[in-house]
C-alpha cells in the first residue's frame, strides 16, 4: 500500500451496508478493506510471477525449430503488455463496452416497451382484457426486476450516483463494484425500464459505467501492474462517471460536466481530459451503432429540434423563461422533499415497514399498480397522454410546431405521437397540466422503488412539459409574436419546453451543466441565454431550499458526506477552527502504559489516536489507528498470553502438587499432564464461544480451575481458589503497568494538521479538497484540538453560534423538518454508549454509531 | 493574515517584475507583500471604524426633527451594505462592467478599422498614397499602444493568461492587478486591436476581467469586510477569469471551461457555479447592448452560421475530420515553437537586441510595417484576402455555400466579403493556402510584439481557413456528396472550418473547450462530433510535442510554474519521493547557537528552513522563514549590537584613558565624549554605504578605531590596535555562541509533510492541489529530506533515472531544443553562486536566482 500523508484512502472505514432506502451503514474498522486489498494485491503478483515463469520455462522446453518464432511472439506480447498499461487504451475499451452496454439496454427497452404496445393493441375487443394486460405487464417485470437485484446483488438497488460520489471521496463501499453488482443492475435496470414506469437510466449509467471501469482494470491488471495503482484507479472511476452520463444522452460535454458537478468537491483538470476522451469515443460509438442498424441516416442528436435559426427567441420573452426557472426550482425543491417525505413516511410507520419487510416484493408491485392504473389510456391515461412512452412523450414535448394556437385545439395538424395530446372534449392545457402533475408525484414515488432506476429523465420530462405549458399560454396570449418591427415572428412552445427541461433537471440535481446536456440532446444551441438563465434561477431558488437529490438520498442512507458551503454566506471566513474544534482530544503518550491504553480505548470511538510525546509537552508525534492499539493491547492482554500463563501456573501448581502427592510414579504423572492439555484444549474452545467481556472471562478462569486444576488436587478449597484468582488479576495488574512497546505499530508520521486560526471556509477547503476525515489542530506542535467531519457539519448546517454569528442556511427551517429524526437517533445513540460502558473490556471489533442505532 | 497551514498564499514570494518578454522576474522574500497587506488592511480598517464613527456623531449632533428619519436612513444602508457583501452582487456588478468594457472596446475598434477602410478607398487614385495610408495607420496605433503600456503600466503587455495562472496558483506578482494596468491594458488593447493586425482580444480580456474584479473588491471593501479575505478574492479572480472569456466571445459555458482549462489544474466546483452565473449575466448584457444598437435583431451567436440541420456530415466524411484535427496537432505544436523561436532569437542576437531595447518602440513598428506591406490589397494582399479584416475573413470561412464546386471558382455567387477570395487569375486553393501560410507566420510573429494581444482569435481564424481548404477539396473531390443513399448531401466546407477552428486553437492552447466555444461562436451544434473527434486529436498531438502557448510564455517568463503530469506516464506511480528527494536538507536545531544560524544561512538559500529537536532525534518542530532568522542574527549580531558595544568600550576605553592622561578636566572628557558620539554617527553612516560583508566589517571597525580610539591616544600603537581587534572578535564569537531564543520567531508549526514511500503522482496532486513551494518527507516525525518544486519538475520533464525508468516524455528530444538554454543557466548561475560564497557574511536580502542569472 502506497502510504501517503493524507490521501491515503484506507484510512476511511469500509462500510457493509444494506443499499435499500431503509438500510443503514454499518462500518468496521478499515480492516477488512486493507486485508482485502492486500490479499488481491498479492494473489495477482503471484499469479503474474508464476505466469512469467511458466513462459519462460515453456521457452526453454520447446527448443526446437520454432524457438526464434516462439521468442518473438513473447516479445511481441511483452511490447503489448507495456502498451496495455496505457490510460488511452483503457479509456477506449471502457467507451467502447459502454457504448455497446447502453445500445444493447435501449434496444431491449424498446423491445418490452413494443410488446406491451402489441398485446394492449390485440386485445382492443375487450377493455377489462386490456387493463389486465397493460397492468400485468409493468407489475411483473417491476417484481422481477426488484426480486432479481435483491437476491443477486442489494446494491444495484437505485440510482448510484450518491454511492459513486462516496466513493469518489475516497470511502470504501463494500461489494459496491463487483461482477455480481453488474448483471444485477444492467438486467434489473432493462426490466424496470421496460416496464413503463417513469424512470430514468442516467445515474444507474454512471453506476455501471464505474462497475465497467472497476471490472475491466481488475481484468487489465492480469497483465500488467500499473492497474493496482489505488489513486489511478480512483481517476478512472471519476472518467467513467463522464462515459456513463455521456453514452447514456450522446451527450460527450455536458456528461463530462454533469458527472463533475454531481461527484466532486474539487476536479482534477487532467482527468476532464480522460472524461472528455472517453465520453466522446463513447457517445460516437452510441450514435454509430444506431446508424448501423438503420435506425438513423447520419449521426445527429437524439432529440432532434428544427426550430428556426434566424431569429429562435425575442428579448422580451426573456421574463416568461426566467418565470419557468424560478417556479421550476420550487417544484424541484419540492420534488426532492417529496421524495423524501415518501421513504421517511414508509420508514416511520412501523406496521407498514414491518410487513413490507417481510413481504419485500409487495411494495414495488402495489406502487406499480397504482401508477400503471392510473395511466391506462381508456381510463384516466387520456386526460394525460397515458400511451406515450417517456421517450415518445419528450419527443412530442420539444415539437416545433404549436398545438393550441389562439387557444383553440382543433387547429394545429397533429401527426404520428402529437395525436396523444388531443382530446375531444378537454383543451391542451388541461391535458399537459393533468401530465405535469400526476407525473410529479408518480415519479418522486416511482424513484423510491428498490430496483435499479434513475430520477434523471422523468424530472427532464415533467420539466419539458412544464416548459411547453408555459410556451402554449405564450402562444395564445400573443398570437402574432412579440416582435414589432414588421416581420411577424410566432412564438415557438417548442423552445420554452427545452428551457423547462433544463431548469427542472437543474433544479433537481444542482447542476447547470444540464443546459449543455439539453443542447447536445436536442442538436440546436439557439436557446443558449434563456436555457442558461432559467438554468441559474431554477438552481438559486432550489439550492437555498434543499439539498440536491443525490445528496438527500446520501443524508437519506447515512453516507458519510461533507455538506457543500453555500455561497454567499461570509460567516463562514469569520468562524475559527478554534471555535469548532473538540478540545478534549484522545491521546496516548509516547511512554504510557498497556493501562493508559485500555482506559483510552475505553472512554472513545474515534478510529485513529493522537500519539502526542508527553502530556505535558503534548507535542503532536503521529496518529495510529484504533485497531493497532488494539492489536497491541491483544498482544500483551490476549487469550493467547493469558492461556499461556495459565498454563504455566498449572504446570507449577501440577508439578508441585504431584511432587507432594505421589513423587514416585512417573507415568501417572504424565497421563495427567496429557489430561490437563487436553482439558485446556477443550476450555479454550468452549471459552472461545463466550462473548469477550471480562465476566465472561472471569467465567472461564473459572471454569478452567474447575477443570483442571481441582481434579489434580483430591480436596480443593474455596480459599485456594480464592488464591488463583488474586493471582491472575496480579498477573493482569502486572502486564497492563507495563510500558507500551511501539515498535512493531503502523503509525502515521504526518496526520494533516491545522492551526487554530484557520478559517472555516479554508477547513473545508482542506478537508474537501483531501477527503479527510479528521485533522489535529496544533499550535506550535502542541496538540490542541481535534476536529471531524462531524464538527465540520454541525458548523456548516448550522448548531454552532460563535462571535454572536448564527451560521444558518436561509430558510434551513423548512429544511430540518426533513432531517429532524437525527438528533433524537443520537440520544438514542448515548443511552445506548452509556449502557454499553459497563462491560468493561475492550472489544476487538467495535461497532460504529449506526450499527448500534440500527438495533 | 488568517494563518492556515497550507494555503497560506503569503508564503509564496512576490515578484517584481518587468513584464516584457525579455524581462525576467525578480524575487524578495515576501516580505514586501506581507507587510503591504497588512498595511492595506490596517487602513481599511481604520477607515471603516472612522467612518462608522463619524455618522453616530452626526447622529448625535442633530438631534432635530428629522433625526427618525436618519436614523431611519442609516439603518437602510446598514441592510444595504449588509447586503453587498453577497457574492451574487459582486458578480453582477463585474458582469456588467465586463460587459460594458467588452462592447466599448468592440465599438472602438470597429470604428477604427472602419476609419482604415475609409481612408484607402478615398485615395484610391494613388497607389503609393494609397500604401502610405495603409501602412501608417497600423503603424502608428501600435507604436502609440506600445508607447503607451510601456510608459503607463508595463505589465499590461501580453495575453494575461500565463500570468493570471501564476496567480491563481497562489504566487503575488506585483503591481499587476492595479488601476493603471487595467487602463493601459483597455486604451492598449483597442489600439492594437483598432490597426487590423492579426491579434485577439480574448487573452487580454481574461487579465481585464480579473483587474476589474480585483480593483472592484477593492471598492467594495469601502463598504463591507469581507473583501477584505484573501482566499475569496482568488475565488472571485476564478470567476473573473470566466467572465472574460465569456463576455469576448458571447460563450458562457465555453467560457468558464476555457478559463478552468488554461488557469486551473484542480478546480473547485463551487467557483463553477460563480463563473457561469457571472458569465451568463456578462454574456446576456453584451448581445443585450447589440440588439439596443440596432446590430442584430435579437440575441443570436456572434459568427451565425446556417447548416442544415437534418443531415449535417456522413459517416463517411469523419476520417477527414479526423485527418483535420491530426494537422491541427501539428500545426498548433509548431505555431507554439515558432513564436518561442521567434522570441529567443530576438533575446540571443546581442547587437539586435541591445539596438532594440534602446529604441523599444522600433520593434513594434518594424513588425507591424512588414506585416501590413504583405497585406496591401493591391500587392500581395489581393491573393490573401487582405483586404479582409479577421472579423470579416471568419465570417466567410463559416459560410454554408460551396466556393469551388467541381474545382471552378466561378460558379459559385459571390456575395459582399466573400468577394475578396476570389482572384480573376488565381484559384481559390491558392488563395486559401497562401492566407493560411502567411496568416500563420505573421500571428506568431505579432503575438510577439509587446502591446496587450492575444493569440487565440488568428489561430482560430487560421484553423477555420484550413477546415475551409480541406472542406473544399472535399466538395471538389465528391461534388454530389459521399451518401449513397438516393438523396444527395452535398459536402458543407463551412462545418470544415468550424471543425479547423477549434482544432487548431485547441492545439495550440491545449484546451478541449474550444469545441464548446466554437458551437456557442456559431450558434450550431451539428457538427459536435467531428469536432470532438478533431480537439481530441490535435490535443493528443500538440501536448505530445510541445507545451501549450500559455506554459510557453510561463517558461520564456520564467514565471514559477509545475508541469503537467502527461497521461499515460505510469512511471510516475513508481517513482517515490525517496527517489527524487532532497537528502540533505539544511536544518536548525532548538537548541542551537546563533553560529549555527550564521552557518545555515551562508550555506542555502532556501525561503525558509526546517525546525528540529535535535540532531540525533531530527524530529521535525515546524519550519521557519529565512527573513525570520535573518532578523534574529541581525538582532543578536547587526550593526546596532555592534554599535552599543563598541560605544561602551569606547567610553570604558576614553575613561581609562582620561583617567590615566587628565584627570581633572570634566568639560575636556565630555568634549570628547561629544566627539565620540559624533564620529560614532558619522562612521555609522558611512558604513552604512559599504556592502555588509565582513571584511567592510573590519574595515569599518578600523576606520572607526582610526577616528575614535587614536585621538584620544596620543600615540596609537599597533598592538594595541590589535588587542582592540582581537577583543572585538572575541565578543563576536561569544554572541554567536549563545543559544538562540526562539520566543518572537513566527514559526510554521505544521509545513506539510510527505513520507518516502508517496508516489510522484500523488506528490504532484498535492502540490498542485495547495499550491506548494516545498514540502519535507518525514518518517515518523523524523526529517528525511525535502522535496520542492524543482526537483518535482526535473522529476517530471525527465532529468532523473531511478530503478531503471527513464521519466521522459516522448519526443521531448524535440522540446528540449526549445528550452536547453536552462541548464546553461543553471551552470552560470552556479559559478556565481560560488564566487558568492567567498563573501562570507549573510546579506539581509538574498537576491532570487533570476536576480543573478540577469547579471
Amino acid at each position: 500500500l502506497s502510504s501517503c500523508v493524507c490521501l491515503e484512502k484506507s484510512e476511511y472505514n469500509t462500510y457493509s451496508y444494506d443499499p435499500t432506502m431503509y438500510g443503514r451503514y454499518t462500518q468496521d474498522l478499515g480492516v477488512y478493506a486493507k486485508e482485502e486489498a492486500a490479499r488481491l494485491r498479492e494473489g495477482s503478483q503471484r499469479r503474474s510471477v508464476s505466469e512469467r515463469s511458466r513462459t519462460l520455462d515453456l521457452l526453454e522446453y520447446d527448443k526446437g525449430r520454432c524457438a526464434k518464432c516462439r521468442i518473438c511472439t513473447v516479445r511481441c506480447q511483452k511490447f503489448l503488455i507495456s502498451r496495455v498499461g496505457e490510460d488511452w487504451i483503457f479509456l477506449i475499451l471502457l467507451g467502447l463496452l459502454m457504448a455497446l452496454v447502453s445500445w444493447v439496454v435501449d434496444f431491449c427497452i424498446a423491445i418490452c416497451l413494443q410488446a406491451q404496445k402489441w398485446m394492449y393493441g390485440g386485445l382492443d375487443s375487450n377493455v377489462f382484457l386490456q387493463y389486465l394486460a397493460w397492468v400485468t405487464y409493468p407489475v411483473v417485470l417491476i417484481t422481477f426486476s426488484a426480486g432479481f437485484t435483491q437476491i443477486l446483488a442489494p446494491q444495484a438497488v437505485g440510482s448510484g450516483i450518491p454511492e459513486m460520489k462516496t466513493i469518489l471521496r475516497g470511502v470504501v463501499l463494500k461489494e459496491y463494484l463487483t461482477f455480481k453488482t453488474f448483471v444485477a443492475k444492467v438486467i434489473g435496470l432493462t426490466c424496470a425500464l421496460g416496464s413503463g414506469m417513469p424512470l430514468g437510466k442516467e445515474g444507474p449509467f454512471v453506476h455501471i459505467a464505474s462497475l465497467c471501469a472497476a471490472l475491466l482494470s481488475k481484468f487489465m491488471s492480469l497483465f500488467g501492474g500499473i492497474y493496482e495503482n489505488e489513486s489511478r484507479n480512483i481517476e478512472m472511476l471519476a472518467a467513467a462517471c463522464a462515459v456513463g452520463v455521456g453514452c447514456c444522452f450522446a451527450a460527450p460535454i455536458g456528461g463530462v460536466l454533469f458527472s463533475i458537478e454531481v461527484t466532486s468537491t474539487f476536479f482534477a483538470v487532467r482527468n476532464y481530459w480522460r472524461g472528455f476522451f472517453a465520453a466522446t469515443f463513447s457517445a460516437f460509438i452510441f450514435r454509430v451503432l444506431a446508424v448501423w442498424n438503420r435506425d438513423e441516416e447520419t449521426i445527429t442528436a437524439l432529440f432532434k429540434t428544427r426550430f428556426r435559426l434566424d431569429f429562435p427567441f425575442d428579448l422580451q420573452e426573456l421574463p416568461a423563461f426566467a418565470v419557468i426557472g424560478i417556479a421550476s426550482g420550487f417544484g424541484g425543491a419540492l420534488f426532492v422533499y417529496l421524495n423524501r417525505l415518501i421513504v421517511q413516511f414508509i420508514r416511520k410507520q412501523k406496521a407498514i415497514n414491518k410487513f413490507l419487510m417481510k413481504k419485500r416484493l409487495l411494495y414495488p408491485a402495489l406502487v406499480t399498480l397504482l401508477v400503471s392504473t392510473l395511466t391506462f389510456p381508456p381510463g384516466f391515461g387520456q386526460f394525460m397522454a397515458g400511451r406515450l412512452t417517456q421517450k415518445e412523450s419528450l419527443v412530442t414535448l420539444l415539437d416545433n410546431r404549436t398545438w393550441a394556437k389562439q387557444g383553440i385545439a382543433e387547429e394545429f395538424d397533429y401527426i404520428s405521437h402529437s395525436q396523444a395530446w388531443k382530446h375531444p372534449q378537454v383543451n391542451v392545457f388541461v391535458t399537459l397540466v393533468l401530465f405535469i402533475v400526476m407525473k410529479f408525484w408518480m415519479s418522486a414515488l416511482a424513484t423510491t422503488i428498490p430496483v435499479p432506476c434513475g430520477a434523471f429523465m422523468p424530472v427532464f420530462v415533467i420539466g419539458a412539459a412544464f416548459g411547453r405549458l408555459v410556451g402554449e399560454s405564450m402562444a395564445a396570449w400573443f398570437p402574432d409574436g412579440i416582435h414589432t418591427d414588421g416581420t411577424i415572428y410566432p412564438i415557438v412552445p417548442g423552445g420554452y419546453a427545452v428551457v423547462g427541461a433544463a431548469a427542472l433537471s437543474g433544479a433537481v440535481t444542482h447542476t447547470v451543466s444540464t443546459a449543455v446536456i439539453v443542447f447536445e440532446l436536442t442538436g440546436q444551441i439557439s436557446h443558449i441565454l434563456p436555457v442558461m438563465i432559467a438554468v441559474i434561477l431554477a438552481n438559486a431558488v432550489a439550492q437555498s431550499l434543499q439539498p440536491s437529490l443525490y445528496d438527500s438520498i446520501i443524508r437519506i442512507k447515512k453516507l458519510p458526506y461533507l455538506p457543500e458551503l453555500g455561497w454567499g454566506h461570509h460567516e463562514y471566513y469569520n468562524i475559527r477552527v478554534e471555535d469548532i474544534m473538540v478540545r478534549d482530544v484522545r491521546y496516548i503518550t509516547l511512554n504510557c502504559c498497556y493501562r493508559d491504553l485500555h482506559d483510552v480505548l475505553l472512554t472513545g470511538h474515534l478510529k485513529t489516536l493522537a500519539l502526542v510525546e508527553s502530556a505535558e509537552s503534548m507535542i503532536l508525534l503521529g496518529s495510529i489507528e484504533r485497531a493497532q492499539l488494539q492489536s497491541l493491547l491483544s498482544q500483551q492482554l490476549g487469550r493467547p498470553r493469558r492461556l499461556e500463563y495459565i498454563r504455566e501456573r498449572a504446570a507449577a501448581e501440577k508439578k508441585r502438587l504431584s511432587v507432594v502427592s505421589n513423587p514416585g510414579s512417573e507415568d501417572g504423572s504424565q497421563r495427567a499432564n496429557h489430561e490437563v492439555r487436553f482439558q485446556v484444549r477443550e476450555a479454550t474452545a468452549r471459552g472461545a464461544h463466550i462473548s469477550r467481556a471480562r465476566f465472561s472471562w472471569f467465567f472461564f478462569c473459572w471454569q478452567f480451575f474447575c477443570s483442571v486444576i481441582c481434579p489434580l488436587q483430591s480436596s480443593p478449597s474455596s480459599s485456594l481458589l480464592l488464591f488463583y484468582f488474586l493471582q491472575i488479576a496480579e498477573w493482569e495488574e502486572q502486564q497492563l503497568d507495563e510500558q507500551v512497546n511501539f515498535n512493531n505499530c503502523k503509525i502515521d508520521p504526518a496526520p494533516f494538521q491545522l492551526v487554530e486560526r484557520t478559517s472555516l471556509h479554508k477547513t473545508h477547503t482542506i478537508f474537501s479538497l483531501l477527503g479527510l476525515d479528521h485533522a489535529y489542530v496544533t499550535s506550535i506542535g502542541r496538540l490542541i484540538g481535534v476536529v471531524s467531519l462531524k464538527e465540520l457539519r454541525k458548523a456548516i448546517e448550522g448548531s454552532v453560534t460563535v462571535k454572536g454569528v448564527k451560521v444558518r442556511p436561509p430558510l434551513a427551517s423548512f429544511r430540518d423538518s426533513g432531517t429532524s429524526s437525527s438528533e433524537n437517533e443520537a440520544t438514542e445513540l448515548h443511552k445506548l454508549w452509556d449502557r454499553h460502558k459497563s462491560m468493561s473490556l475492550p472489544r476487538e471489533h467495535v461497532p460504529s454509531d449506526s450499527d448500534e442505532k440500527s438495533q
